[in-house]
């Protein structure tokens, strides 16, 4: 255990996706491809993942603003402001995106996924096994 | 934006989960109840949360080993060792907990759910609004 929790980043996105204005909205409506590249030290945490699997990828972003309590949803003001925990804004105290993605082929420390909503180079923190209610 | 990746807690559960052998495996098969304190700073980020919805929450795992990429998926240690990241385990290189967990009241900085899977005293750092694929 550590005094401050600090994250560690365990790898990072490549895509194409490089500027906000050409990331889809969520993963629920994307079918982007990239790749999630896991640095060496953690490769091993990786067996067991296959191609076809759905995967739950925490992201940290690192471009986001993380003093922003109040947005207006998907940028639309007609529905006016609502609190950042309400809704998927990037904008929040904790930086962190949960994007569920599908696992097209598994290349040693490289997974090729689909369903990309995340900028080029954004830092990876964890992968999850996806589970149902 | 910061130089370190810090975590900031933004509030902190309370419930009767005091042990992990009283903690359900995850939150798809529990309906223990307890209550996420927001700490002030944080609440107006909670505008917009109703009871009866479904909200995706975050745990800092505080008590959970950084340093382990390879565990036995639930303790079964019949179907052979796992990559982290191919489980739901709490242990991993940055321990944080994904819990979808229903509303069933707002009382200011304090939300009642059910659906806890997480010990007593666990900070939270985030919450979203959970959406489908």
């Amino acid at each position: 255990m550590e005094q401050q929790p600090v994250v560690h980043f365990i790898g990072v996105l490549h895509c194409d996706i490089k500027k906000l204005d050409d990331a889809p909205k969520n993963f629920s409506e994307s079918d982007r491809v990239g790749t999630l590249e896991i640095f060496p030290q953690y490769r091993e945490g990786l067996d067991g993942i296959v191609a076809g699997q759905i995967i739950v990828v925490l992201f940290w972003l690192d471009k986001s603003s993380r003093d922003v309590l109040k947005v207006y949803p998907r940028g639309d003001r007609s529905r006016g402001l609502r609190g950042v925990f309400a809704t998927r804004s990037p904008v929040r105290p904790n930086p962190i995106a949960i994007s569920e993605l599908k696992v097209l082929a598994v290349h040693g420390n490289r997974l090729e996924v689909s369903g990309l909503d995340i900028l080029d180079a954004t830092p990876i923190i964890d992968i999850k096994k996806k589970i149902g209610r």
